[in-house]
């Protein structure tokens, strides 16, 4: 495990040289977008899109600002974000007569549409997303992605007509998380808040987190049940079917630019970062090797191979400074691309080019009438083995333990009786908190490990951040 | 030309059945995106981002808040937008030391640090561009996407060694908008604003406005070279192939969702709106005709054909409403879907379909086995034609005049020696506005409407929104 204060270092450096983002902006908390991570943002985003819309759910876009007075409807929420909001109190020369803030979370500014929208059982479930910026005035050391007041977010929202018909939702939510993980080559826990630790409002809630190289847990997204916690103060009913009206039941789906942070932190060697092949801006990038005499043949042929590349849908790029090509190799593996092709005269003779993979240095010869279908088959195995070794770290890194004084850097399983008591204690004695239960845990019994009474509950706990 | 009034409340009750976007949310001037309305925004960003992305532009992605202290660095900048921001003052229990403020527009949030991004001349030219909602405290009367407080914004920005590299980008934002405005079928013309009409900071403004149903033209978007005017406040400077420090010289190009506004109100008529294929939603709704005897056979062959159709890439619906086949194809002609597809039993024993044309009402029979290729061709015609028949009602509406009593409703095209108090004398004579010099002109001579002084300039004039 990498000690804390040395990987933050590391990150803090390796988010600017890499060109991820740059944080001169002279707002603390606000980061500029650069191209570069603004592309592999806008890639992850692009797999959540499919994701929803190919679950039926309609992409909208509520307005930023939220009347103090809709905000202050639903109590548990108010208190929640009441303290790290930005409120807006001016228009031009004019004082406002409502105070407006800037949306912490949509929850207050899409329900009192909801009320509108949802009338009778035909109109649910009503399934919605939008991916925003958000605001919250974190007092926290802020850093790239992880922790920020000024969020790239990600929020589903859906009614339904029971608590039923919101769990299935939950469960598709879950699928999905699977899936997208699967793709972003993501590794997570999901664990089912302890009640203490819930989203401000909702009847429960499921958090993900992943596994940071200092032993920590980051957060990325969490699914929350609402159940009626919303619809009542914000009037959402509908008539069933018998002609009565009902509240409905709610469920959200939260998720952040804390995943681009994530994958950055698990994906890096002494190198740099290691991007996976679908979210790299640059997947593949070609470096031309020439002296002066076969310049021309040697970039031709990089064109050719570029094109070739771009029409098969892969992203490329030559780069074709005036640098030595050491010192462009340099800045590639830094940045993370995750496949080198190198191009030179002697490859041009043998119709070959040659491959390097980012993730495990190994090169190897491609014959260049083949290179497109090549070079596929290495991303995907580039892929592959990403996801299956960042998958087996976390594994490792979960550890059942019987005692709390066993605990360990990571992830502690322990079994636990449910009681607050027993669980403030448990993190009173560790320093950890409790991430909550497991979603897919296995059924077992044992003690609980603070009163020792018998019970079937896992609860996973770790530093976090 | 239609009323004014008429066409006003037409067109709010047009957005509103159509589903485009919902006005009840509680802020004036801040509505909310539905789902179409949203899809059909996305879809004209993703033809904006195909431009710039090919013309080597970065997407970037700023802050939305702007210290105060930023934004007052450049003087006619603020005097133009000072009156019309949105201020945040504090943040959670805590007054701010530097109040900020919402972007109206981004040159005060990005120029400070392209002042570090640019440094010798082989960072330049410097071309990026971001897609984001500003913030503009409108005092007139708001109206979905054409006056709005919160509007979704396209804004590029560009650095550039000298004014002739500037001058050359402006020839690029000329060209991109010429081949945009092709693929959106929008009609427009292009004007060189008078100087005491430029934009707010800028050298000179190229203007963008399109002819709306009551003979006022709308600005879609506008063209700004701005020379060394925020070069300097904002210190952004390079040292060019001498070691010797030139401030760059920068250009900016601005569009919004009043594109969309614009559509709608012109490609209309009195079945509702008509969106041009590249920007609906549904491209094709598929209305099963059916009886209670051979539904599940009619209902079968449209799940057929839809999934050949998305396997194609066409955007496609089945209406399984339990409605009249009359109430669903009067529900999608006000929605504006370009086609309809008509399947009953008999279409199917002739193994045929029935296709209708939104723009047209023109209805045709097609082979079922090669109904993609005819449904491309047909929404390839319906583009064609509603590009070709609103370019020509907007060059039916520009009028040659020579005598300022004889203007017409639309745009009225006059000779104007270039002073200023011609110019207002013109727009106090007319009660129109100059919309400025068209920038594609054939060169001709003759005398300025007041003064009768000898000219070669040419100034459109109207009424505009």
């Amino acid at each position: 495990m990498r000690d804390p204060e040395e990987f933050n270092d590391w990150y803090v450096e390796i988010v600017e040289k890499a060109g991820l983002a740059d944080k001169r902006y002279p707002i603390k908390g606000m980061n500029v977008w650069t191209g570069y991570g603004w592309k592999a943002m806008r890639l992850i985003d692009s797999f959540i899109r499919e994701e929803f819309d190919g679950t039926q759910h309609q992409e909208v876009c509520f307005p930023l600002l939220i009347p103090e007075t809709e905000f202050k409807k639903e109590e548990e929420h108010i208190k929640g974000f009441g303290s790290e909001v930005y409120w807006v109190t001016h228009a031009g020369e004019n004082e406002l007569d409502v105070r407006l803030l800037l949306r912490p979370t949509s929850e207050t500014a899409m329900y009192p549409i909801f009320s509108l929208w949802v009338r009778s059982h035909a109109d649910l479930p009503l399934k919605t997303y939008q991916i925003v910026n958000v605001f919250r005035y974190e007092t926290k050391q802020t850093r790239a992605f992880i922790r920020m007041r000024e969020i790239h977010f990600f929020e589903s929202h859906t009614c339904h007509a029971d608590f039923e018909d919101a769990e299935k939702q939950i469960s598709e939510n879950l699928e999905i998380m699977e899936r997208l993980a699967k793709r972003l080559c993501l590794p997570y826990v999901m664990c089912k808040r302890p009640d203490w630790d819930k989203f401000a409002g909702a009847f429960y809630t499921i958090g993900f987190d992943s596994l940071m190289p200092t032993g920590r847990t980051l957060q990325m997204g969490s699914i929350h049940q609402y159940k009626e916690n919303f619809s009542r103060p914000y009037e959402i009913k509908y008539e069933d079917e018998n002609g009565e009206h009902q509240y409905v039941h709610q469920t959200t789906f939260g998720m952040s630019e804390r995943i681009l942070g994530a994958l950055v932190s698990i994906h890096a060697d002494e190198k740099g970062i290691i991007l996976p092949p679908d979210i790299a801006p640059i997947q593949v990038i070609i470096v031309p090797i020439y002296s002066k005499e076969d310049k021309d043949t040697v970039n031709l042929c990089c064109d050719d191979l570029d094109s070739k590349f771009k029409e098969a849908g892969i992203r490329t790029h030559i780069d074709d400074r005036d640098l030595r090509p050491g010192n462009k190799f340099y800045d590639w593996e830094l940045k993370g691309v995750p496949l080198r092709i190198e191009i030179g005269s002697r490859d041009i003779e043998k119709d070959m080019i040659t491959a390097a993979r980012r993730d495990t240095s190994e090169r190897s010869q491609l014959k260049n009438n083949v290179a497109v279908d090549e070079v596929r088959k290495l991303l995907d195995n580039i892929h592959k083995d990403l996801h299956q070794k960042v998958n087996e770290e976390m594994g490792k890194n979960i550890h059942a333990i019987d005692k709390l004084s066993e605990v360990k850097d990571g992830i502690n399983s322990i079994f636990w009786c449910g009681d607050e008591e027993c669980g403030h204690q448990i993190e009173d004695t560790t320093g950890m908190a409790l991430l909550g239960e497991p979603v897919d845990k296995n059924p077992s019994e044992d003690n609980c490990v603070v009163c020792g009474k018998s019970t079937d509950k896992i609860i996973y706990i770790a530093r976090t951040y």
